[in-house]
This record gives structure tokens, sequence and C-alpha cells, in this order.
């Protein structure tokens, strides 16, 4: 008799109102909760289930590529983060300060980390004393805190919980290298695991991480023709060597200074997920990070013989995928709406006609097409219709970048673009911030990144008429 | 020529300075450096990994038991904090309080959790409502933060990692159940994963969990007799219930109060890692979460297939074991001492002669026993192998506590053995609170369980002589 009363409602369709539809899903999916914590979440069982998916593929690729794990202390003394002049004027406005320990006030506040660049330069100071030294390649796994004014879960939310790549070498060339290649594993698992079409280019300096020389990026689009920035990569230079005195012996016998990246992926990236793959039906989840990749319903399940073959099924299936076997009481078509609400990629319903006709049938969450599995075949077919998943979803969410990506010549047409589209709008540009400025206040659009992948619109700066130095993403960005 | 000038210095003796020794191996074998922050350590790679291999065992096994992780804010406003009145006794008194968010002033002080009973009550309010919903089996891997006067690595640090098992049950019985599974799981990890035995008990009122109804505990014995708390779990009753308004409806359709339980693991066990199993070589490690369990060294490498052979026997172990080869120019006497240090449970010699004979030499890190292996045998003789230095340093361990407990059937008996000896002193006990705190003033000893194996040692308390209601261990504590 469980779970008889509980139905699944329907959520606000995305056409009538996006941001409502995206809090729906939050909610109803079961992916997180409000706190009493002004602009923290809590993280419930399901969303978490995605976020270990998640950290397991990029750890596990992570450590393929020589990282190490560490754990840093979660607080920041204030005169550590002012070493660094740039990266504590972009945080310092934005962080959570603790003033007091027990019943005594501290001599010196300590912030809790936005990010953990300065405690990382802090220890390397201490541990790099050679090029035998280098590089260090370090990682953390952690959650950080910026005092967001206005939150939403997943996409900015106060406290969000992230990895923090963060890396020393010998030279500029491999700390580029170094930026470019971890850029690289981030559009990888995007593309490949997530199902995520991604833009990789270069930020403008208006755009940089606080310190940074260079910060990459790459940029998704949403549904409804927004940005997402699902992670970046930061070249710092010597900068943060120099103020937190880093040197080590080169190989010439002289101190040198080593050049640092760092670079990170955050819970932020569940939110692409639902933006980008969400339908109104629910969420709809790439197979790859799926708790569940398939849900196994037995149809008429009180009939003979049903439960005991839907449950072998499940059982043989274990070794092929993550499934999940729903025999509760619930009605049929209260599991159809729960798994599609939930997003779970492929629904194998077994009555007793297919029984006895050696099959199942198999419905994909992203499109419904169904197929008839022959029993005997199902650990061969259901790997293949989870990757048909995959490859369905990344086509869809392709073609919406594709018929949302327009080319502006003249400032006007990149105005009135902007005034009639949401999407990413290209243009050519000068690199003049004050062009950069004038697309904000005019045309309300943010610079996305400069593609690595450079296109020819033109030969000068649509803004100022100038010569054109690069091609340019402008959009919307959440 | 990497490393030549690397030296791996001797240790302190634990003989010589206990203290001294343990921060020793804590620096040297890699496993945690201190930071500008005070009281927080920075956990290094070395001993990141050995706790992700702990994690790894625990998440597992809760998972296995029905467990579902989530991430829970990391603040708790003070109002919250306050809702159950001897939790908040317990812990207001160490947490860190944040007041500001950027340049504002919070309306509301916020603590960094020093625990999160109260966050989940208070998110378990919003979500339970039937006993359909219950049990809810929920579980939190994260860091936690207690303003601690005094400090060491591992043992006692302002922040530390852990994980927090919430649980909310039907009735008393099963959350009485989940308290003591639990643990059983915690004591059957470390005896069958760390390798140390541990003494299964509950806890007296006054050493109870705040705002507990029941502490359970266990308890190991460190190499010097004295007792560390290992793991605990909490039965909480419906206290917090009642304080945060939880509530559903039972299966008599009245609304009732759940009853609760809580309970953790943290970084400490890796000092009971180090303090149970360590020599003065350095760090000694189970096993089951050691980051390297076979090191393989090619002898005299220089010398023509060497160095293929190693490299095959590395390849080829993969499979069965984590196994890692040192191939560096660094000289063998280094590479031993290195890897002691590190605690790496087998070494694996391979010279020409050994070669050419088809075996190696496998050296145990916790009684340097040599084995000849034939090449051919070491996959089954290596995981052999592995479960001998289990078993070895279990016994050891085992022999350790067993000649460091007395009894004592007086009280003149018991302040004698707590002068002498350091260890674990069993006598009978009333139960009241006057007798424990004079064991405290005359013996210097706190009381450590009263173990669920009870002994009849007497029938009166040897303190005031009243009838005795069960018997107890005394011991000094980290």
């Amino acid at each position: 008799m469980a779970d008889q009363k509980k139905m699944v409602e329907a959520i606000t369709s995305m056409d009538e109102d996006f941001a409502k539809w995206y809090t729906d899903i939050v909610k109803k999916a079961d992916l997180a909760d409000y706190s009493s914590v002004r602009g923290c979440m809590i993280v419930r069982p399901y969303g978490c289930a995605i976020w270990e998916n998640i950290q397991h593929i990029l750890d596990t690729r992570f450590k393929e590529l020589g990282h190490e794990n560490v754990q840093m202390p979660m607080f920041i003394p204030e005169s550590l983060l002012q070493k660094e002049k740039d990266h504590v004027e972009g945080f310092a406005p934005e962080v959570a300060w603790v003033t007091h320990g027990g019943e005594e006030k501290l001599t010196e506040r300590l912030c809790v980390r936005p990010t953990s660049e300065t405690l990382f330069c802090e220890h390397y100071a201490k541990i790099i004393n050679s090029y035998r030294d280098l590089p260090k390649l370090y990682n953390q796994w952690c959650s950080v805190v910026r005092w967001e004014k206005t939150t939403r879960p997943f996409l900015r939310t106060c406290e969000f919980w992230w990895q923090e790549g963060h890396t020393m070498h010998e030279t500029q060339q491999e700390a580029m290298e170094e930026t470019e290649r971890m850029l690289g594993v981030y559009a990888e698992f995007c593309e490949n695991s997530l199902a995520i079409p991604v833009t990789k280019g270069r930020k403008t300096k208006k755009e940089r991480f606080a310190g940074a020389e260079a910060t990459y990026t790459i940029e998704a689009m949403m549904h409804d023709g927004k940005a997402l920035q699902s992670g970046t990569s930061h070249y710092f230079g010597d900068g943060f060597s120099r103020a937190f005195g880093i040197t080590f012996q080169g190989r010439d016998n002289k101190p040198q200074y080593p050049h640092q990246t760092s670079w990170g992926m955050s819970t932020r990236i569940i939110g692409a997920i639902i933006m980008t793959h969400g339908d109104n039906d629910g969420l709809v989840l790439p197979p790859a990070i799926a708790p569940v990749q398939v849900v196994v319903l037995p149809i008429a399940q009180h009939k003979e013989g049903v439960l005991e073959a839907a449950r072998a099924v499940t059982e043989r299936l274990r070794g092929v995928c993550r499934v999940k076997i729903d025999d509760s009481d619930n009605s049929a078509g209260w599991k159809f709406a729960e798994y599609e609400m939930k997003g779970v990629p492929l629904r194998l319903e077994m009555g007793p006609r297919d029984i006895a006709a050696g099959q199942c049938v198999v419905v994909r969450r992203d499109n419904r097409e169904k197929t008839v599995v022959a029993l005997d075949e199902l650990e061969q077919r259901i790997p293949e219709l989870l990757r048909a998943v995959h490859d369905g979803l990344y086509s869809k969410a392709l073609a919406n970048r594709e018929a949302r990506t327009w080319t502006a010549k003249t400032f006007d047409e990149l105005k009135e673009l902007a005034m009639e589209k949401t999407g990413f709008i290209k243009s050519m540009w000068c690199g003049g911030e004050a062009c950069e400025l004038r697309v904000k206040e005019e045309a309300g659009l943010t610079s996305r990144c400069m593609p690595f992948e450079q296109e020819h619109i033109g030969d000068t700066c649509p803004i100022c008429g100038k010569p054109a130095v690069t091609s340019i993403i402008w959009g919307k960005a959440y």
C-alpha cells in the first residue's frame, strides 16, 4: 500500500516560465532543497548521487594525468588573502568573515575560502625548493563560499561544491599547456559524459579570474539560448609566486619563480544538465552520470511469473548498467511519471505477454522511442540503447546551439539580434574594453569568450570600426 | 639524477618521546602539514589517499545498508543551534562564528557546523510526513570545525574531516538497532580493514554526546597504552524531534515523533593507525587502506634485463593490488628507508640473480620477514602476503592491548595501577557520577566505556562500595 497517496504533480512548462520550470525540476526531481541559511542549498540524495558520479569520472581523469588530491583548511587569514592585490580586490567584497572562536574575539579575521589560491601558494612556498619538486599537480574537492546577493539552486549559491586544481610548473610553457590540457579535460567530459556541446575559448581581460593572466572557459548553451560558463582554467604566470615568495633552484642553480595554474568545475554543472536536456516532463539525464540508468517496471506484476522474471532481468543487468527495479504497489502511470521526472534514461517494461514472447519493451527518456528487445539480447542491447540516448541528447543540444547562433557584421545588426533573439552572437572585436562595455550597455550582452576556433567574419571591429584582432562570442549568461 | 640529494632522516624513537615520534611520522611520511590557520592542518597527498581509501570502504558499506549521501550547508544560524538545549550547551563554547558577509554585518550570527544534527532535523521536519517516509538513512562526508585550544594533526584539529550519519526511524527499537548496527560497522571496519582491535561499549552519562540518550563507542588502544575513541554512534530518542517539531502520521493515523540516531568516524582514525601500527622506522599501513600496497624495487637496475623484468612484474600485479615501481636513480638504501617511512606493506626486490632464478624477494614491512617468491606465482602469493601483514598487525596490536589490560577489585588497586601503568583498567561500577569523578580526580583516569561484553569482577563498586550495576573500563585517552 506504500506511496498510494503519492502523486507526481505536473511542472510549469518551460515555454511559460523558464525560471519556474527550472526550480520546479530541482524540487520535484528531489535534487536540492532550500535551507534556513540564506543562499545555501541542501543537496538531496538524488542530486548528491549525480554529483558523486561527476566526481568519480573527473577524479579518475585527473589522477590519470598525474594529479593528487589534498585537503586545505576552509579558512584563510585576512592577511593571507591580501597578499595578491588583484585577487583580494576580486574576492574580498563577497566573503564570509569569521570573527569569533567560541567566546573569544579573534586577533585576525578569517574568511571562509571563496577559492584557495592563497592557501595553496603558502603551502607551495614551503614544499617547493628545487626544479626536482616540479611540477606540483594538486587538486581539492570541497565546498567554497561566496556571499552572493541573489541565488538559485546549483546555478548560484552562497556555498557550492567544486574541485579546484592548483598546479606549479618549472616553465611558462608547461603551465600554459596544463591550463589548456585541463580545459580540454572539461570539454571532453561535458561532451562525452554529459552530452553537452561546449565552445572552448579565452575570456576577455574584463571577464578574467581575479589575479589570472589568462582565463580559458567552456561555454554551453541552455535551452533558452542563455550561456552557462561550465568550467574555467586559469594561467597565473608567476604573479602569485612573487607575491608569496615561492622560488625554486633551477637547472642553472639560480633561484626562479614557478608558473601557476588553477582550474575548477562546480555543482553549477548540474544546472547545465537540467537546462540543456530537461523537458516539460522533468529531468533528462545523460547516461554516464545518471544514478539509475535503467528502471525495470514489471507490468501487471500480480500475475504469475512477472515479478520473478523482472527480478531476474534486473539481476542480469547489474553487470552492465546501474539498474533498479520498482516493484512497489504504485500504479504503472505513477511510475512512468516518477521516472520521467527523475530523468532515468531507459525504462524497461515487462508484462505477462512480453515474458511469454521472450521480450520486453525499452522506452528511451529522451525521445520516447520504444524498442522491443529479446530478453536474451539484453546485455548487448541496453548498452547500445544507453549510447543512443547519449548521442540523441548531444545532437539535440547541438542543434539548439546551432539554431541559436548568429553572426553580426555591424553594431546595429548586433543590437538588433540582441533585442530579438537569445543565443550566441558572433562578431569581430578590436580587443578594447570600451567596445566591450558598449556592447554591455547598448545590447545587454556580455562577452562569453574568444573561441579557440577563430572565424573570419570581417576585418574590423563592428563597434568602433578599428582593426579587429579576434572573433568573439556575445551572449546573455547565467 | 632526480632526488640524489634527498635523505630519509631518522625519526625520534617512540620510547624516547612518544608525542614527538608521532608528529615526526606525520611530517616525514608526508601525511599532513601545519597551515597558517591556527589549529587547522593541510592533509597532504599521501594522507589524503589514505583517507580516500577509508572513505571508499565505509561509503560502500553504508550504501549496502541503504544509506544515502546528502550535502548540508556548512553554516548553522545561531537560533537553529539553540533549538535543542543540551546540544547547544555542549557545542556553543567551541564554534567559529561568522558575523559578516562581504561588507555587511549579518542580522544573525552563523556558526560553522561543529556537527549537523540541527541542520538535518530542520530538513527532516520538512520531508518527513508519514510512516511511509521512514526510515530516512542519510549520511554526509564533510569537514566540521570545533575551536579546540590545543591541537595535534589528525588527533585533534580545529577543522577535521569525517562522515556523519543521521537517521530517523518509526520506532525506538529500530533506531536503537541502527545505533548498534553502525557501531558494528565501525568495529568491523577497524578490525578487518585497519587491523585495529576495538572494544565496543556504551559511554557513561558524563561522556555522552551533547543531546544524546545513549552514546556507543569503539575504543582502541595505542602503543603507549592510551585509549583512542575511534568511532561513536548515538541514540537520541525523540528529543530533537520534539525540539524541531518533526512528526509523522503513524500507522494508527496519529501524529508521532520519529526516533533518531547519528554516528561518525573522522580523520582521527589516521592518528589511530599511526599509533597502533607505526614503529621507529616510520608508518606501518594496514594493506586495505595503503595507497601503495606493494613497491617494486629493481636492484642493480642498470644491468641488462632488470628494469624490463621489474616493469613486467609491476604490470602483472596491477590486477591484484595497488602497486608502484620505483625505478628512480636513488640508492637502494634510500628507497628502503623511504618506503619503510611511508609504511608500504610489501617491498618486492628483484636483482639480476633473482631474475635468472625466476624469483624475487618480498619483504614484509611489519616484521621484516623475507620470502622468496617464484615469479610465476606472484598473482597468488602477493594477496596471501598482504593478508599475512594484516593478520600480523592485528595480532601484535591485540597482544599489546592484552598486555596492557588490568583488573582492579579495590579503589586502592585501581589508583596504584593508574600510577604505575598506562592501559585499560577494568573494574565494577555503581553507575554514579560521583564515583566517576573520584576516579578522574584521584586516579587521573576517565571512563572509556561500559563494554558490551560484560565481565563479573565483583558485586560492588570499588569506589563507593555500593552494589555494582556494570563493569567499566578506565584509561587515559587521546
